[in-house]
């Protein structure tokens, strides 16, 4: 086994502190989607993935984590956006769950599976969704092997679930990242 | 937002290197199983949950990681053996992607959503499990939504999967765990 592989470690990267405003009380749904949105588009500038997250204090509203697509910064394909504002968050709270607040999670995109998957054991209470599935897949991008019911899988297990906050304007971001060509890191592609 | 939080560190527990043979090639799939196995099963000694995890290069037989759930020792709910083992791979190979060789992710259970959704994002050729849903639902843990189709699901996207391997040996760690009543981080739970 590889001797170098003792650590994992992820770095928040400074432009995030350094650029964005994460003192200020988010109330709305609209005001935390307008956060995740501007983290995702600001991280396609610093050869991030289209996508943007938050952790949000539903009763206060303020903001405990954020997270982008860092998989091609950072060399993890687990780094989803949903998954660095849960990893960081975790880490703030020292807890491995956020079930102690109210706690909601901000995502400019729907989740994929795994991203989905991962709301479900983070104790959140809340996920709040930008752009549809369908902007993700027009420029590439794959959700995975998601039921169809997924909402009310969530919903089951106690996660209230709102979709299309500000979609347009989530949906642009990807538009853009599509546009430029980025990658969509194909790692595994349906044929 | 918490100053606490710019870094996740995920360490690999000392006695993973001290107690395992992680130079010998592993050739059959049962081989393979009795290591993720063996990491379950000593990992529920040291505070961490019955599921064990390794990625395995297929054609030379060498282990590239290993991971255990270890959810509660590192405080993270996305820190399960599945994830732990496609994250220190890819430290191991600098890389977000492990389709530059004949990687499997050998998993003494089979995956919840989280992982399963991880696994089709990690790069790897194959997915073997041991023990069976069941098993781990027997002890109070949710697989989460995941569709029933899963296995073609994997497939389509080029990803070989083979299930019940050893799952005998596999659901004995599981229902040891049960007895000894340990924390199944009910974090949310089907009412």
């Amino acid at each position: 086994m590889s001797a170098s592989a003792k650590r994992v470690v992820w770095e928040l990267p400074a432009w995030i502190e350094a650029e964005l405003d994460l003192t200020r009380a988010l109330r709305s749904d609209e005001e935390k989607m307008r956060l995740a949105i501007e983290v995702a588009r600001r991280n396609i500038d610093r050869g991030g993935g289209p996508f943007g997250a938050a952790i949000v204090n539903g009763e206060t509203g303020a903001v405990l984590s954020v997270g982008a697509n860092w998989v091609v910064p950072q060399r993890s394909s687990l780094l989803h956006a949903e998954i660095a504002a849960i990893a960081f968050a975790q880490v703030a709270l020292e807890s491995y769950s956020l079930a102690s607040g109210a706690y909601e999670l901000i995502a400019s995109s729907e989740p994929c599976i795994q991203c989905l998957g991962a709301t479900v054991w983070s104790g959140v209470r809340r996920l709040v969704c930008g752009a549809g599935v369908a902007a993700a897949e027009a420029i590439g991008f794959d959700e995975g092997p998601r039921r169809d019911d997924w909402v009310s899988q969530l919903e089951t297990r106690g996660i209230g679930v709102r979709l299309g906050v500000l979609a347009s304007e989530a949906e642009a971001v990807l538009a853009e990242y599509g546009k430029r060509g980025k990658p969509v890191y194909a790692v595994t592609r349906i044929p």
